[in-house]
Order: C-alpha cells, then structure tokens, then sequence
C-alpha cells in the first residue's frame, strides 16, 4: 500500500466513537435522574404491546416517554401516544439499529429532565442491535414463545449483552401447537450469561407483567 | 480535506462489488442448471422446518442441498443432515447477513453441478440480508403468523425485495390467542410488491406445502 493512502477502518472507529458517546449519555441521564431502558427483540416478539404494558402497569409512578425506533412507518408510536404517554417516532431509513446519535436526535425532542423513565423501542433484530450500546442504562431483550427456545445457541451475543430476558407470549405455552421448553431456554441463557434476570409475560393478558413492574420500578427509583 | 487522504466509502463499495460477483454466480448457475434459493425470515418464524417439509416433498424428483447460515451453533445443519439431505453448516462469526463471497465457500463444499436445487438458509434477519445479493435465482421469505400481519409495514425493503412470500404457522390461526388478519397482510403486501407470489403453509402440519413444492420444482424444471 502506498503511503499516501490512509485506511479508515469505518467500523472501528463508529464504534470506538459510539462507546464513548454512550458513556457520556449514561453519565448525563444518571445526573438528570432519568432511567433509560434499551428494549430489543425480532421482529413481531411483542415489544410495543409489552411497552403498553408496562407503562399502564407504571403511570401512577412514573413520568414516562417512549423512543421507537423503525426502518419505516410510524404505527408504534402511534399506539403508544393513544395511551397518554408521549412516544417519538425515529424512521432509521434502513439502518438495522440504534446508535447514540440517534438516540440523542429522539431524546432531544422531550423533556427529558422532567421525566422518570424513557424507553428505546430499538429495530427489530436479534443480531446487529446487540453490537451498539445506546447510553441505556438497563439493556433488556424479549423472546416469545413461538419464536422457540434454541435461540440463545443462535444468537449469543444478544443473550449476553442484555441484563434482562423477557419471555413474551407464555399464553401460548397452553396450547398443543408449540413445543417450547422453558427449562431448556433458563439452561442454555444461564450457560451465556449466569446473571441475567428472567421475566416471564403474556403482554396480551397481562400475565407477569406486574413482578417486572415492580422490579423495574425498584431499579429507576435507585438510579 | 487534505489531497493526500483518500475516503473510502466501504459499505458502497462492498455492495457494488456483491452485485457484480452475484450476477456472475447466478449465471454460471444457470449453466450448471443449479437453482439457488435464498431463504430470509426472522429469527424464529420456522426456515428450518420449512426446508425439512420442502425438501421431504420433493425428494424423489430433485438432488438437493441446504446451506446453512448462523452466527453460531450447527443445530440447522445436523437437523436437515438427519433425514439425508447434504448440509453445509456456515458460521458467520456476527455477521448479520450472507454475502456472495460466504455463499461462494458454501458451494465449493457442494458437488454443485450434480444438484438440481441449493436451498441458502441465511441468517434471521428481516432487514440486512434484504440488502445483500446472494446470486439466487430466487429470494424468498417467511412470514410466521405469531409475528403478526403489520410487518411490510417496518421491513419493507424484505417485502420489495423478495419473489415468494411463505406465511408459516397457519395453525396459529385456530387459536384465539391471534388476531393476525391474512386480508390485511395481503393488501399490505401488494402495495409494496404486486407480483409477489404468497403461499400459506404450516410447516408443523404439513398444510399447504404441496403447493409450494410443485410450484417450487417447475421453476426449477424451467431454468
């Protein structure tokens, strides 16, 4: 290679950056005493529904905001905002994840000193979200039932990355059609990453969602 | 900017150079009169078991192999080499999606010019790997039920890109724990891609694989 061609290895240095930036926001919400909360899944796992959820589940104790995040369409805010919570729509025109710049562009647009708990409805994508810290200060991914319980072999860096696994859907844990078996999914996340909190749901009955509140509640109210 | 410092713009170049190296795969596929299917769903949404029903319906008239790609583990590979069929485990190490060049050492494992139909299972992923020509003669992507209807809605690129829509799982559609509407689904589908061919099919239950089978085997008897 000559010399007057320099390499810019982009990846690194996006990501070099992007870490830093994180730590500065982290440090920045800890100050405001504003708890952000990064929520990752596939595709159709249940994150806007387990969203509404949780915030009905928390409105008497907390101000709360929600930063969605798709590669198009603005439905999931739309359904959040419905309930009274403010909800920001960031379009990501492709790009398969959250980074801090965008984050920052959806946190810019609330008050954020006024509010108690912000959620980042990250792209849905089992792979590259796991690779960009956001500045959360709780990383938290959902699996559902019908997506089966092999998916920490498939995809270990989310399961490692994440200090929390909601398993979303047990309502359909009743029915014949699924061979899910929790005991094999705890094993194998426990082989990945022995510390993480497991939390099981049914967003459409509401089944669990009360001892993740309180939890989440506990944690925000020690930030 | 300094004259001595050149920008590479990487990610334009590498699409570029895939788009090239595709187009030359594919036709010296079509010399070969092997077919390629890229195969592209969610995490979860059933590719696996697709391709063992596909596969088992099509085995007396097509010498076949499957290519197998995820970030980590082998559980795909040994289960479609359990019942006979070759299978190529890749391991992307990360990588979000597959590219020519990993399709290319997949194949260089295959004795390509005696097989009739490759199957690629790429990585679960609705978003990167629809950016990524694999040299496929033909794309085509799961839909599961659980996930539910509003999905061309946030992927559209996925929907855009691919020839075949499979919507796995109908047996969901029994219960009354979904709302999934297949009219609603449609209607979104055409309006992103109006010659999409959709098949409806449960990969559990066998239904609706015979048509997809027989459809699948005169495409490739006509290549």
């Amino acid at each position: 290679m000559s010399d007057t061609v320099k390499l810019i290895k982009v990846r690194e240095n996006i990501q070099a950056d992007n870490d830093a930036l994180a730590t500065s926001l982290r440090e920045e919400l800890k100050i405001q005493k504003t708890y952000l909360v990064n929520l990752m899944s596939s595709p159709g796992a249940g994150k806007t529904s387990f969203l509404l959820q949780t915030t009905a589940a928390l409105k008497n104790d907390l101000k709360m905001a929600v930063v969605e995040a798709d590669i198009d369409s603005s439905v999931d805010a739309e359904r959040i905002s419905s309930t009274g919570i403010e909800a920001i729509q960031l379009q990501t025109d492709g790009f398969c994840h959250l980074d801090v710049s965008m984050v920052r562009e959806g946190l810019n647009l609330l008050d954020v000193d006024s509010l108690d708990l912000i959620f980042l409805e990250n792209v849905g994508n089992l792979v590259c979200p796991a690779e960009f810290d956001t500045g959360a200060a709780l990383n938290v991914m959902i699996l559902s039932v019908p997506e089966g319980d092999d998916k920490p072999l498939k995809y270990p860096l989310m399961f490692s990355t994440c200090d929390v696994l909601v398993v979303n859907k047990i309502d359909y844990l009743q029915t014949p059609l699924t061979d899910f078996d929790i005991d094999a999914l705890r094993k194998r996340v426990k082989k990945l990453n022995s510390g993480m909190q497991i939390f099981t749901v049914s967003s459409k009955t509401g089944d669990g969602i009360d001892d993740w509140a309180k939890w989440l509640l506990a944690k925000v109210r020690h930030l």
